[in-house]
Parts: C-alpha cells; sequence; structure tokens
C-alpha cells in the first residue's frame, strides 16, 4: 500500500520561538510546524499552555483539545519570571526566525519581550502578535475569546433566525479563522525577510479577522442597503431559489440535506425538476424564472421538501450530485470522523502522543496527492534538553544545574 | 499625517495565471496579490469571471462582490476555445511560478491545462486546485459552493437551536476559509519551490477545509462521546457559565451583547458580579463555583440580562472592558462598515475601481504598523496588452492583429 502521507519539508531548517496559547496562536504555528519548521512552545513549569487543562483543580491532561492544536511541535518548560529563564529564552529568540504570542493586552509586554526589546537582540526576526482587538480601536484593551470576536467581527449579526435573537456559528472559526491569516502573512512575510534579512512586527485583531470572513455579507449590504440580515439557513444573499436545508429521512437531529441551485447556471434547476419527477413545473408560471422562483420560494420548498424526506441524506445527496445538481447531506462530528475516506486518503490519521493515541485531522491541503504526516503533541517540557543542546548547545550538566536552580 | 497604508513586496517578482472565480479561489490568490505578486486573471472575453455578472440577463457590472474578492489584480480576457489563444495562455504558463484553478470537476482537464499538462511545460509551477470533495471521497464529483461545503464538512451542524433545525452560519467562510488554507501553502510551498527549483500540485477540498475549521467541535464530541450539538448563542464546549448573548437596550435586531468569564481565570466572575452590583452572589451556593453556575445558568443569565438590558451594547461592552471581563457587542455589517477607526488606521480603504470608488477592507494583518494599500479591482481585458508585452514581448501590432482574429 503506498503511504498517503508524507513530511512537508517547505521550511526546512526555520526556527520558531512559540509563546502561543488556546488557539488562535496555537493553530498558526501548528501550521508552520506542518511545514517542517521547528516549532519550540515556551511553556510555564506549572502549568503549561492553559489549553493542556481545560478542567481547572484536576491533573493535567493534555486533552484532544490541546493536542489537536499542538501536533508536530516541540516543548520547553521554562520560569520566565526568573531572570536565567528569561534569559535563556531570549538567546533562543537570538536563533529564530519567528515568534509568535497571543496572550492577554499588556503581558508580552510585562515580561520584557516586547516587539521593541526582541528586535534589539535579533532584527531579522518576524514578531507575531494576535489581540482581539487593533491597537487604535476604542476596545483596544478588551480581552478577546473566539465568540468575542465573532460578536463584534459580524459574524453572530447574521446567523440564526429573522426576527429571533442571534446564535453563535457553533464552530471557533473566531479561533482558527484569525490563526490562518497570521500564518499565511507569516510564510509570505519569510520570502521578504529571506531576501532582505529585515525583521518586521505582524499583528492582527479577532475582530479585524472576522471582517474579512464577513465580505459576502458586506456585498449583500451594499446591494441591499441595509445590514446583511439573518435567514435561517438560506444563503446570506437572499437572491437564489431553490436553495436551503431540507428534510431527509430519519427525522434525526442532523437528517437534512443543502440543495442549492445557481442561477448561473439554468441546467441546475430543470435537472432538479426531472429528478423528483416534476417536470410540469419546470415552465410554470410559478416557477419558470429564477425571480418568481424566490417569489414562490416557500412553496416550492415544501414541494421538494416532500421528495427529499422520502430519502436517506447520503442517498439523496449521490443522486443530486450525479445529475449535477449542488447537494450536501449535513454532517456531524461522529459522522466525519467515522468517514472512512478520510483516513484512507490520509486527510484523518492516527497519531501517538505521549498520553495515548487519537484520529484527527491534518492540513487539509494535499501535496502532490499526500497529506502532512502527524506526529503527537508534546508532553509539557517534553524537549527542553533537546532544544537547549540544539539550539544553544548547553551541555547536560549545564541544564541539569540550571533545573536545581528551579530555572526549569 | 502619516500614511497608515503600505505596498507590501513579500513576493516581488511572483507571477500567478489565475483562473479562479467566484470566492473560494480568488480570495486565495487575492492575498497573492496584495502580498506582491503579479496575479493575473485569466478571463472568457464574453462574460469574464462570472462573479462580474451577478444579475443574468443583465449588463456586466462588476459588483462590489467582484471587486472585493479581485483587489490588487489584473485581468485578460482570452479566448481559451481558440487554439492561438490556448497557446498564448501555455506560453504565460511558462512564465508563471504559480497558477490556481476552482473550477467544476472536469473543466480544467477538458481544456488541456491539467497538472501533467502544465508540468510538461513548466516543472517549476505550483499548480493549485480547489474543489468541494476531494478526489477518493464518494462525493468527488459534487459541484460544491460555500452552503454545500458548510453542511457537508460540519458547521450547519453544530449552528441552531438544539432541537430545533439546524441553520446556516450566516457568512461565507466555506469559500474564503477554503481560500486562506490554500493561500497558506502556496506560500509555503513556495519556499522549498525556491530551494528546490521543483513544482507541486497542491488540492484542496472545501469539506476538509470546513473539518480544520471544526476541530473544537470534535474536542467537544471526544469528551462528552456524543456529536458536537447544537447551543444556540452558547458556545460550543458547553462547560462554562456565565457565558452567552444577552439582551442589550434598545431592542433592534443585533442589540446584544457576547459576555464569557473563563474558569481559567476566576476573577471574571467576581469582576462581573461586582460590576452589575450583585457581590452578593459571588459566594451564593447556586454560583460560587463553575459547576454549580453551569447547572444554573439559565437563572444567572436572567440576572445579567436584567443589568444588561438598561445599558446600550457599547456602553455595556466598553465597562465589562474596563474591568477585564471578555465582552463583545453584536456588531452588523453596516456598523462594522462605519465604524471610523477602521478607516483611521487604514484596515478599510477608499478604493477606485474603473466603475466607481468603495470604501472597503483590506488585508487584516497590519505590518510594521501600516495595512495593504488596496488597489481597485480590474476591468475585464484591462491589462491584456500591459501583460502580453511585459511577459512574452508581444508588441502593439501583435496583439492587434489577435485581436482581429477572436483571440482577445
Amino acid at each position: 500500500m503506498t503511504d498517503v502521507t508524507q513530511e512537508f519539508k517547505f521550511l526546512d531548517g526555520v526556527k520558531v520561538v512559540d509563546f502561543t496559547q488556546f488557539e488562535a496562536g496555537t493553530t498558526c504555528t501548528e501550521v508552520l510546524a506542518w511545514f517542517g519548521a521547528e516549532v519550540v512552545k515556551i511553556e510555564n513549569p506549572g502549568r503549561g499552555d492553559p489549553s493542556r487543562r481545560l478542567r481547572p483543580g484536576k491533573p493535567d491532561d493534555d486533552p484532544w483539545y490541546f493536542r489537536q492544536f499542538n501536533a508536530n511541535k516541540k516543548s520547553i518548560a521554562i520560569n520566565l519570571k526568573s531572570p536565567k529563564g528569561l534569559e535563556i529564552v531570549k538567546e533562543l529568540l537570538k536563533k529564530a526566525d519567528i515568534t509568535a504570542e497571543n496572550m492577554a493586552p499588556g503581558t508580552i509586554e510585562r515580561l520584557g519581550l516586547d516587539y521593541e526589546s526582541v528586535k534589539k537582540i535579533n532584527p531579522r526576526i518576524l514578531y507575531c502578535r494576535v489581540k482581539g482587538f487593533a491597537g487604535g480601536s476604542p476596545h483596544e484593551k478588551g480581552l478577546a475569546f473566539d465568540m468575542i470576536a465573532q460578536a463584534a467581527g459580524g459574524p453572530i449579526s447574521v446567523t440564526g433566525w429573522p426576527d429571533k435573537p442571534p446564535v453563535k456559528p457553533g464552530l471557533s472559526f473566531g479561533d482558527t479563522g484569525t490563526g490562518m491569516l497570521m500564518a499565511a502573512t507569516i510564510l509570505g512575510a519569510l520570502h521578504e525577510r529571506n531576501r532582505t534579512g529585515q525583521g518586521r512586527l505582524l499583528e492582527i485583531a479577532m475582530q479585524d479577522a472576522m471582517v474579512h470572513y464577513m465580505r459576502t455579507c458586506f456585498a449583500t449590504m451594499m446591494r441591499t442597503g441595509k445590514p446583511a440580515q439573518r435567514r435561517g439557513a438560506k444563503p446570506s444573499a437572499g437572491n437564489n431559489a431553490p436553495a436551503g436545508l431540507f428534510p431527509a429521512k430519519g427525522g434525526g437531529p442532523n437528517d437534512y440535506l443543502y440543495i442549492t441551485t445557481s442561477r448561473a447556471n439554468p441546467e441546475h434547476w430543470t435537472r432538479l425538476m426531472k429528478l423528483i419527477g416534476r417536470e410540469d413545473l419546470i415552465e410554470d408560471p410559478r416557477f419558470a424564472t429564477g425571480d418568481v422562483r424566490v417569489q414562490n420560494s416557500e412553496e416550492l420548498d415544501g414541494i421538494i421538501g416532500e421528495w427529499t424526506s422520502k430519502h436517506d441524506k447520503r442517498d439523496a445527496m449521490e443522486k443530486l450530485i450525479a445529475i449535477g445538481v449542488p447537494a450536501g447531506a449535513v454532517f456531524d462530528t461522529m459522522e466525519l470522523q467515522n468517514e472512512p475516506t478520510f483516513e484512507a486518503r490520509g486527510f484523518m490519521q492516527h497519531v501517538k502522543h505521549h498520553n495515548g493515541e487519537d484520529k484527527m485531522a491534518t492540513w487539509p491541503v494535499r501535496v502532490d496527492g499526500k497529506s502532512v504526516r502527524l506526529k503527537g503533541a508534546p508532553a509539557l517540557g517534553q524537549h527542553t534538553e533537546e532544544v537547549l543542546g540544539g539550539w544553544l548547545g548547553l551541555a547536560a550538566a549545564d541544564i541539569a544545574a540550571l533545573r536545581n536552580d528551579g530555572v526549569f
């Protein structure tokens, strides 16, 4: 059997000093690790990245949440409040190409590791900051979590039913979505840095990142003159029908199917009507044009729903795909976790961590048909000796002495 | 006044032949353009990128939707079905570092511009494909739009109210979210290509991209043993309170405020109770620990809502930020469009296109305190002469003759 995974070597030799925690920052540096950079997490010896311990008061257990966002990284546990510990981290920063942090506003400054200080010791470094709100924003001191970004950056305003309070999109793209934009910027800026030798300060606000993902809703606002509305399961633009979620056989919470037809391709409409045995409606004056289909969409949805509710969501999806109508069953996390082709083609892999084995998703872009090979997330401090030896040439005895002094 | 914008030169000299359309592909290549690459859209002389014309039957008008996703790019209008047109595009591909497409499955192959063919004429090229479903998926022939990806990749399953049908997250991160992952991969792979001279095939499926953004929901499933649920406006993990949307004064559709308190920081809880004048509840047995706050969250939400409903959402947000409690008002697209500090710090810019002027958002990462300067989106075929002259050395007379032959 051919191996469908491989190590990516895009960033061979690139060194990253990683102060990130939780998700917006860790997802960013994980991309660098997956692309072959040596990413070293700098963690507090007591508790480490707080996402190692999502159950306060209980022992560290490095849950799935932590493992998923820290695969392929290394970990040093070092006390940044000891002068010796801080000095060692500064030595690491001197050797680094990239550093990243997403701490609360003011924290990195209090450690003396702000951009101006780090730039003095390493003018070649790309220094990356993720914050909730940008400098210059009235909210710049605000703490940010995924849901705060999704509120203040727009996503919540467009999600839910019209005339009802909004809901939060259930996934955390406030975090991961921000991390991806910073990852792309680092990878871009590194091209320039390699050419010019000149470091840069890269800063992203989670609120701004959300606006970036909201641009189709801004387009809708520009067309209608009103703020983009909530439209339930309908597409946000609101100028296309039939399009929406339809009930499938089974009656479970996710037994639904998304079907859409594009105005740009009138064939979608005729193919759909033929499939459900309603050729009679193709030229029916209630439905014959895109405009009247939008006007009469409720009636039309009922007709299509009669057909979909007699079919299993996967069967209906395959029937629609076979005739060239865009369709997607609503899959939940368990169905996706158990989707056999994810594993067969290397998108989901079994990976061993120090505390167990998971089947989890890797980077979703395939290169020459192969996916990034997952390596386990590190135990807290697992690579202290390896990295201090490799980057700084510290001998085992030096490290042991420092450990006695409480630096690690 | 200092200019808060700048041209980014990360990709100085990098050439991109861009076959993308609509959103998942165009957002990807726009990042390359913003980072300084020369990105040339290859468009059909008749109608161009279909997103130039979202009102079929009406004249092209290059709406906001098109302009937002194609800023800083160039456009060639060329007939790929004429042998001469195809030959010219192949000459452009020979000079390119990167090419990208997100057409329906099979389309690029029918044009004879599939990876194997392009690799033969340019083995150094990074060839990028965006599809709805991956090769090897049972759905690999499926057409994809944003909402299909959000159904089949999980986001819809976790969005909405429990015990109700799901809703679609209102924004199009099925498209833009996919584009960003491909952009990061291109920028990473280019480092390797610059070192090795060896091109690569990069492929992403929108379904897989959605799984990438769903990972926190997978973590919740791993903790609970059940598929991640819909939780209305509550955070997806479900193990933290108080956290959620609270009504603000005004009663408008977006007069809401997200407040969250982190278990990892018990101060959030005490600060919040002090602010709303309910110190008495801090040690109340119904609310004294994280666990009981989760159990009694409905009662607690009512108490907090009494306070928030007396305050404007912005005032409440600022009061909460001032005492160090994570909070975000729900802003709609109009409020964000009119947020003055977005413009003051260069995140939103006035940009002239051939057919008008907009105030729109640029790339959200600031570099050394400055944002990417926006240039207008191109008119269809605006740069045909410029690019064919610059890349291939074609003279004006050659181009005129080809135009007579119907190539452009």
